[in-house]
């Protein structure tokens, strides 16, 4: 079984001040497709902690996949997709696209979501945005190709049709 | 009242060679917007031109948004992306893909625009192509969300719906 | 008459252990466009080895175009996209959108793959899939704006329409 790592990036739901309701959600999409949780965390939107724990679960857990929520958008303190650019090696961009395109089918305000999609060592990182609702639609936008590029992660060298 | 920087790149304009067309397309569309125009200027396609123009603008003005127009484009003098990466802390791939796919609607030629959008402090910069036909339709593009944009960016911390 | 290069990355190919099908639907396609093709290679999928014979080509060869097949998904070995953004100066996203929005049409696989377009001097560098079909399919999204744009990169500088 895959096992992934979900960390919600919010500096209310660090302090207690929010329920994870994000996170919560993620959680249970990943399940029900047969992705265990092995992490899991809510720290606050601090690009050096972010970019420092991705790092941490990358290179020291067996994770497949981690999946952040939350720091995507305009504001000052949005600074995940930078703590994510920051440790991967390779960019996945078609998945930020696809996420997009999704998004904007409900609102314009998607276009400046910058989630980043992106691979270090043998762990794929997904951004998704913070609320309950984006999140959810961006990783279903996902979930066709989820499979497939974790295989070639993990090392699959059979010859893609596509 | 919200305050922007339009700034054409153009080797003929700033020689005086040219009407800046694209300028004034887009100051009128500003302005109907309810974004006033704060600074002005017409300069050669020199990548550190651009750049220093850019920064001045961005640290020592009170600007909301920077508006270019020009060099976006494959020509060997087209350097506007370039410049404007260089002097960018955050980048907004969305507001860039839905540009192109407006322009797209129009010609298959719009796939090497190479416009960027990011943010640099507070100020959100936005490259449009040089043509007036196409800044117009690009910047009416990203219309629906600025208003979001430019308010997450001068630092409201309201929850996004989305 | 405009000159390319076509570059397969393959390790089995490279061990003559595969036939470059890839490469060879290509040089039709170019062909037909008027586009002869003035160096070709099939070599390893290692990161130095592809970047070095990037530049090479760039540099001392009289090539408008190179394509490359090959090396732009998600396995360990996959570095094609990583190699060719070593190399270039200009990136050209609207390409690569548009070759992934067309291979989407087929397969949500497609949203893996990475390729990259963009320009070193007067060269532009397009990375194509590996496999056959999506090597076409990607090719032929973006040759309606190829011809535009190789000679734009040439240096034509009449204005554009667009």
């Amino acid at each position: 079984m895959m096992t992934a790592g979900v960390l919600t990036l919010s500096d209310k739901g660090s302090q207690g001040l929010r329920e994870d309701v994000s996170g919560a959600v993620i959680k249970e999409i990943l399940t029900r497709h047969g992705i265990a949780t092995g992490q899991y965390a809510v720290i606050p939107d601090d690009e050096t902690t972010i970019a420092d724990t991705l790092r941490q679960w990358c290179d020291n857990s067996s994770l497949s996949l981690i999946v952040t929520t939350g720091g995507t958008g305009l504001s000052p303190r949005d600074v995940t997709p930078e703590a994510t650019l920051a440790v991967i090696e390779k960019r996945v961009p078609g998945m930020e696209e696809v996420m997009r395109a999704e998004s904007l089918k409900k609102t314009p305000h998607a276009m400046i979501s910058r989630a980043v999609v992106g691979v270090r060592g043998s762990t794929l990182i997904i951004n998704l945005p913070g609320s309950p609702r984006a999140a959810r639609e961006c990783l279903m936008a996902v979930l066709p190709a989820l499979g497939h590029a974790l295989e070639k992660l993990g090392g699959d060298t059979r010859d893609c049709a596509q």
